[in-house]
């Protein structure tokens, strides 16, 4: 699954500005490298069918703060529906206000992406959907407690028999995942501009972001950065020309060699999925760039050692700035009614 | 509008158990004392016209952690419209994990109250707008940084000018408030059973609901908790005829006397409207009562001095669970997209 890196940079042209190519040509190129987003979710690879109920069910869990131990925090208050699936913080706040190690990233259009988190350790959103639940820093649950809180409402074991029909025992951790796991699938964002050219409308994107799409196809950022999310399709060291100051990289933070333990992996990421990146600020796994210009920048000197001038990163910002989507539309849950035996939140212990 | 408790406990009647009314006597008596929540939000007695672009700009502040300090705090945060309109904590968890010192009141039909507040030192939606968005405990923001992150986001400053035609200024603290009063206005509670019942509906309410009814009217609940919110329209002292234990009362919070420094109102809150009561665990100021039924005997032996027996008091709990509405269905806003100018969240100071 992960690219090479330098073959990938070996067949980009050189850097010399390119010479902005007629639409079609450009469209032709572009459809090489990225693909459209679908109008609907996909099937999951992971054979969780996407129902209305199990839809419905996630939702409910993606956005009650019972799931967290002091009852305070919920999926959405860092993947924040509202603000493009992030919550704006360099690194998210969690239980007992602690600063979580990395910027969270989106959930929307996650689907798409090879696997979750910055490192990849979750093959998927099921899996991943599991991890914050359960950290320290995060929601500071178990499963055991997050089982028991649902089983105690009676308005979630009907949600859950319903979702998971004909299961002895539908309501378990394992199911709670798959629930979030097809709620966030249907969180796409289709038709950015960039999605519109794709299809076959020249004028959806301005001259600027034409040649801010041509610049991103030329210079190399899209070696790493395609597919249909334009990015989180691949690992690769952050640093690969000249390594970042420790301000936006730090040193403690090894990336993907926690997860496989590959000297090869020392300070690799998930290449960034940057769909809706405009919605997403601050930027990068440490969260530590405010300015999508200037993340640019850092990922033109860093990653391909290139010298863009003034107008050629702005016109790549451009370019990004046109691949926010239509933003999901998701009216907020009511939620089941907490009983007697619904384990009390804890935020002090 | 303080209600003279003694006069209100005059004219209950003794505590046998009452014989069951017929239903439309049952319904006669209750319409002298409760009335229908509309399906419509009402005109607000502040002058601030409901319009769409007002209360959808509303929307977009309550769901928008941004306007807290940290970043991440909005409204909704302790007035969950998934919840009934409450966190489900004893008290709220706040800036830098601090926890403030009352529960968390529903903003869920928070329009009828008298004033709100449990101590009612707002006199409107807007003006307790503008309470937890200070808070050091709370959002621990202040007007100037909130008013300078709204004028920062195009989003904002055109939301604000619909919301607010022919202004100069749109944006202001004032306007904020005024744009979530509106908002807040619109999240009643219509078509609860006993709703069905008063308009007319005679098995809309079970018999013990309906037991529970006539002994909510006949034993004196209904002396401090009437009108459309079935209380929140006067003030009472907590402890009438016995002071619950400081468990339950604690001596610290002078409630209703920090406000208007009179002997008089020395432990005297808002009576707590009872709207969705069943939603909204745990109860009391203090939130030191999960259990409803708990709740309505700690009433009856505090403010009444009434023995009820547990099949009584089971009826008057069946009655409270009557009056959950129709929740409120909001889509969750998309909202506006930070600038350069936006200032940066802080929660760590």
């Amino acid at each position: 699954m992960k690219f090479k890196l330098a073959a990938a940079l070996a067949f980009t042209s050189a850097l010399a500005t390119p010479a902005l190519a007629d639409d079609a040509a450009l469209r032709e190129e572009a459809k090489g490298l990225f693909e459209v987003i679908p109008m609907q979710a996909p099937q999951l690879a992971d054979s969780n069918a996407i129902t209305r109920d199990k839809v419905d069910l996630g939702a409910m869990l993606f956005f009650d703060p019972r799931m967290s131990k002091s009852g305070v925090f919920s999926c959405q208050s860092c993947h924040n529906i509202g603000l493009g699936g992030v919550d704006g913080l360099e690194t998210s706040v969690g239980h007992g206000w602690q600063q979580g190690p990395r910027n969270a990233p989106t959930m929307l259009n996650a689907v798409f992406n090879i696997a979750q988190f910055w490192d990849g350790r979750a093959p998927d959103l099921a899996a991943q959907a599991k991890g914050p639940v359960q950290a320290g820093v995060e929601m500071n649950n178990t499963p055991d407690n997050l089982v028991a809180t649902v089983k105690s409402m009676p308005g979630y074991v009907s949600a859950f028999a319903s979702a998971f029909p004909g299961e002895a025992d539908p309501i378990s951790f394992d199911n709670f995942a798959l629930a979030v796991e097809a709620f966030e699938a249907t969180l796409i964002t289709p038709n950015s501009k960039f999605d519109q050219f794709l299809m076959g409308n020249d004028g959806a994107l301005s001259a600027d972001e034409k040649a801010g799409l041509q610049l991103f196809m030329d210079t190399g950022c899209a070696s790493c950065h395609n597919g249909i999310n334009i990015g989180g399709n691949g690992y690769y060291p952050f640093g690969v020309v000249e390594t970042p100051g420790a301000e936006i990289l730090p040193e403690g933070d090894t990336g993907r060699f926690k997860v496989t333990a590959t000297a090869d992996d020392e300070y690799v990421f998930r290449a960034g999925p940057l769909r809706n990146i405009a919605l997403t600020a601050p930027y990068f796994h440490s969260g530590k760039v405010w300015d999508l210009k200037e993340a640019v920048a850092v990922m033109a000197n860093s990653q391909l050692g290139a010298e863009l001038d003034d107008t050629q990163i702005d016109q790549i910002t451009a370019f990004l700035t046109a691949l926010t989507g239509e933003q999901p539309q998701v009216v907020h849950p009511t939620l089941p009614v907490r009983t007697a035996a619904t384990p009390k939140p804890a935020p002090m212990n």
